[in-house]
């Protein structure tokens, strides 16, 4: 596998590899790999030539009272997994690298975010399109993955893509999950056994929204206050938000046949989980 | 010669190109070619496989008092004279391809934006750097050709291409002149009879600027009092700003041999002219 923690080399590689013809499957990390980074690396593997795995923890998504300083990294157990996987090429830069000095150019997100985790989050997604433009432009992706868990996430570089013409595919990826449930985050190491056994009423409650929606219940409060009250009820996690919007767009839903989003984010003691089901609110229909 | 007014069809040239290990060259342009642009493209056909040029009136580089409505087109003309030069195509979208919805992320310049054109034009260097990331990503350029007459534009787009790490070689090309100095540009149309005789004298000034730098004299202003006041007397325009300044950080002068900028903007009835001068004060100790 190859390891690369130079811009200029890794970029070299990349323009090697398109002069090729190969295809350049990019999978962005922030590395501390659980299966939900195992499943986007297959799914890359299985549809591109050559898989490059970027691990970079951004200091520019994470605000002053974030977790930056604690967020986890095993820089050598990812290399082993990623090897493991078979993904040809893994580019960790250090934060010196991607930021030498202070940028001239700012990218502002001025459309999907005043919702869900952004409305807590403020510049956070500016932060995520800064940084992965600049992951596009050095490894040139044909196409990149991400997890359908950060769904606002994957709204967002929806919407980067799409307003900057980047020449490569966006692919959604579905949650990884405990066989309870569970999704899968980096961040469950931070949860102690108990709140690991509630944290399963995350998707519970979620589930029990979706059936609430798909059976008719056109009251969105209604929803989102069951869904609410069953994750108060049976976890000592504070629920930041429940929400039910339109998917991509995160706007009001107008409807009966939209794509929608059932999202939340509980602050458990040392870890905040987010977790979302997509669905059409027609689905009984289609099927 | 191919010609794209679709992202989609020239994206995929683009793809292919790359696939096919060619360099491309991209000269990116509003049009209404000048000899200013045909050096640009003559500077591409020598160093690269396969030169696209774009023709694009970027509407959100244009103030609401710009003289975007009035800026002069002339595509019949221009596919000829890309033609002739030999370019190998030209991507010329309409606003509606390049902008079919509101964008939901805005670029923001935060530096060398505050100084001579940028001062005048608030958001305009925002606009600029928004359609060449654009450009960037369709056509997929190994080098990309600038003027070095718009002088703070190619200082940005250093900023540009560094920040964000686009996969380019930036190419900066000396400003075209007619035989006695005056900068070629496609607001010199505008320019009556007795304007353009008199706009010679922004060449004159900043020539003499320029002598008066280099023979010594170290007090800024006295140099942009003697350049401002020969085109006070010599022309009947309005000088908007003359600045001497380093390039291409565009900040104050703090050393004897740094490479600097003096440039001048000065308003004719119907076109705004703009010219510079780069060179290091420490220029008769080098040669």
């Amino acid at each position: 596998m190859e390891i690369y923690r130079s811009i200029d080399e890794m970029k070299k590689r990349s323009n090697e590899l398109r002069a090729e013809a190969k295809s350049i499957g990019l999978v962005p990390t922030m590395g501390f790999f659980h299966d939900g980074h195992l499943k986007l690396m297959k799914e890359a593997m299985d549809k591109d030539n050559f898989v490059v795995v970027s691990i970079f923890v951004n200091p520019l998504q994470f605000g002053p009272n974030e977790d930056f300083d604690e967020y986890p990294r095993n820089e050598e157990r990812d290399l082993k997994l990623a090897e493991k996987m078979g993904v040809h090429a893994v580019f960790i830069p250090t934060t010196q690298e991607m930021y030498p000095v202070e940028p001239s150019i700012a990218m502002k997100v001025t459309k999907r975010t005043n919702v869900l985790c952004g409305s807590k989050r403020p510049g956070h997604f500016d932060g995520v399109v800064t940084v992965l433009t600049k992951l596009f432009n050095i490894i040139q992706p044909t196409r990149a993955y991400f997890g359908e868990k950060d769904a606002q996430q994957l709204a967002v570089v929806d919407s980067l893509v799409n307003d900057f013409n980047f020449p490569l595919q966006l692919i959604g990826v579905p949650t990884a999950r405990e066989h309870n449930g569970l999704a899968k985050s980096s961040r469950n190491v931070f949860l102690s056994d108990t709140e690991k056994k509630e944290a399963v009423w995350i998707f519970k409650a979620l589930h029990a929204g979706k059936q609430l929606a798909l059976g008719g219940e056109n009251n969105t409060d209604t929803i989102i206050d069951e869904v609410t009250k069953m994750v108060v009820t049976h976890t000592s996690g504070v629920v930041e938000y429940v929400e039910l919007l339109s998917y991509p767009e995160l706007q009001k839903i107008r409807w009966m046949d939209e794509t929608v989003i059932l999202a939340m984010a509980v602050q458990f003691k040392r870890a905040r989980l987010i977790d979302n089901l997509i669905f059409n609110l027609d689905e009984y229909n289609h099927t």
